[in-house]
């Protein structure tokens, strides 16, 4: 029996400094609208999706830092998403910057089911960049300054069961590229993994190591591959563009649990990639190749939770 | 200063039972001399490169298993391999079944250095297939039956000066699908994975849920994939076309720290694919992206190790 899903990605393009947050909710959720019209149930919208990618600035007065912040979720200043939704009995994956009640800032993500209710929550463990701001840099990557560790690990959780009951797993950005991270949801069981990002297309600064074509099949393999690996669907979502003077890749894809792409962006903008998907297609992958009980010897797996960084032999 | 390896594949077609020794020695040392003629100084041969892929076959007697093991390596039946080796200054990688002096069986590859010296050996831990035969089945998958799981880890070891002593580790077949077995030797700094496979093309058995493409796909993706999360060059090195009724796809490949393939095989028989690697294009990912003790949080990853199966929640 099939247990089919219908999946959206709502890659958007950049949202600036300026922009009004009515003018990022319209956007939003005119994406929404659309992945519905499309036959979309559930559809993932970027990391820090309300917000340009602040990370990217010193900001060192907190009340300033404060003002790209969520106190509670949802909150009057992304209500009408959360309504509109709601009436259309769509559910979707956002991400936003999180501050709670008690003070702790993080990077986080959460899935809203088809009644408005949050299913699940999540906050970013890998957080990339650096405490300190580079001195010179007229782009900083301070997400190790402003957020937190994920203090959550990688809690999977089960959708409604109009949308037959697939279990979930949240990543963002950096996470997708962590195998660990993937792992520990396989370990779940996960059917459905889906994910938003802001990925630099080049150096902002002006180095010339990457450019914008690695750094997006990069995203595009680590999405299919940790798929194949752990037998999931995948949706993982870009803001794109070209934001406050600094790139982004786009490349939103979604994946089979067989890895491959089986809907791309094909812009830098507000773009949707929608995909009937089977849930059922995981079992090739969960009973053979990847029968985790069968095959798995994590008495040699010890290093990857008993050491943190490399220790190359003598 | 670059540090300048250059590495090469040596795939071959089917090895039939039917075979003598002394005939797959000759294709081994001429896919040896043709490697060392464009320049390799290590190649790479697949696993059970010695002979046919035996574990389709339920073997009852002992005696006529034993046939198809190593007692000791080198021996006499593989001497001149190690001999023309030497005398050309080039390394291998090469996968055998071993039979330890104790009665204990593996499915082992080891890693011979320019002088001949065996630099490393690795016993397969993911071994697929069942200990029990199918029954009705015509060609069976029993490396569970005939071999044990690898007692050695996942052992980082180091290459001779001439190779500007690159951090090195092996895997065999189905491992390379396993993120948990790359991580390990990413986790020891790892610059150069070699990895030889016999993989099945399609059912042998005339099941039709996955096909060659599919299967070739896979094994270029856990390639470039788990390279490039490890930050490391990688040579995964196929037993190809039609052995013995049964098929095995081809597409051996050299892929750089990017996960970019710089050399693939084309073929389903015996051919060479050879590439100039430079080892220092391991710093870009290790230093940057995938500095592993600046972003792993391991306090997260305890299901990797405290788990086997998947446990879905309720």
């Amino acid at each position: 029996m099939p247990r089919i899903l219908t999946l959206a990605g709502a890659q958007t393009g950049p949202i600036q400094r300026a922009d009004s947050r009515r003018h990022t909710l319209d956007r939003l959720i005119a994406l929404l609208e659309d992945a519905a019209r499309q036959g979309a149930q559930m559809v993932v919208f970027p990391e820090l999706a309300l917000t340009t990618f602040f990370p990217r600035w010193f900001i060192p007065n907190t009340q300033e830092l404060d003002t790209w912040f969520e106190r509670a979720m949802p909150n009057p200043n992304c209500q009408a998403l959360f309504d509109r939704a709601r009436e259309l009995r769509v559910g979707f994956y956002l991400g936003y910057a999180e501050l709670t009640e008690d003070g702790h800032r993080f990077n986080t993500a959460i899935t809203v089911g088809p009644d408005g209710e949050i299913l699940g929550k999540y906050r970013k463990v890998h957080l990339p960049g650096s405490v300190e701001p580079r001195e010179g840099s007229r782009f900083q990557q301070l997400e190790k300054r402003y957020f937190e560790y994920g203090d959550m690990g990688f809690p999977a959780f089960r959708g409604p069961a109009e949308w037959h009951r697939p279990v979930m797993g949240m990543l963002i950005c950096n996470d997708r590229r962590w195998p660990e991270a993937w792992r520990c949801y396989g370990l779940q069981g996960v059917e459905l993994m889906v994910m938003g990002y802001n990925s630099a297309a080049y150096d902002p600064n002006g180095g010339s190591t990457e450019n914008e074509d690695i750094r997006t099949f990069h995203s595009t393999l680590a999405a299919q591959s940790n798929a194949y690996m752990n037998a999931t669907w995948a949706v993982s979502v870009a803001k794109a563009g070209n934001e406050d003077g600094s790139g982004l890749i786009g490349g939103s894809v979604i994946v089979n649990p067989d890895g491959v792409v089986v809907a791309q962006a094909k812009t830098l903008g507000d773009e949707v990639v929608v995909a009937e998907c089977d849930l059922e297609a995981c079992l090739q992958g969960k009973e053979k190749m990847f029968n985790f009980a069968a095959h798995r010897r994590p008495e040699h797996y010890k290093r990857i939770v008993e050491q943190v960084g490399a220790e190359p032999p003598a």
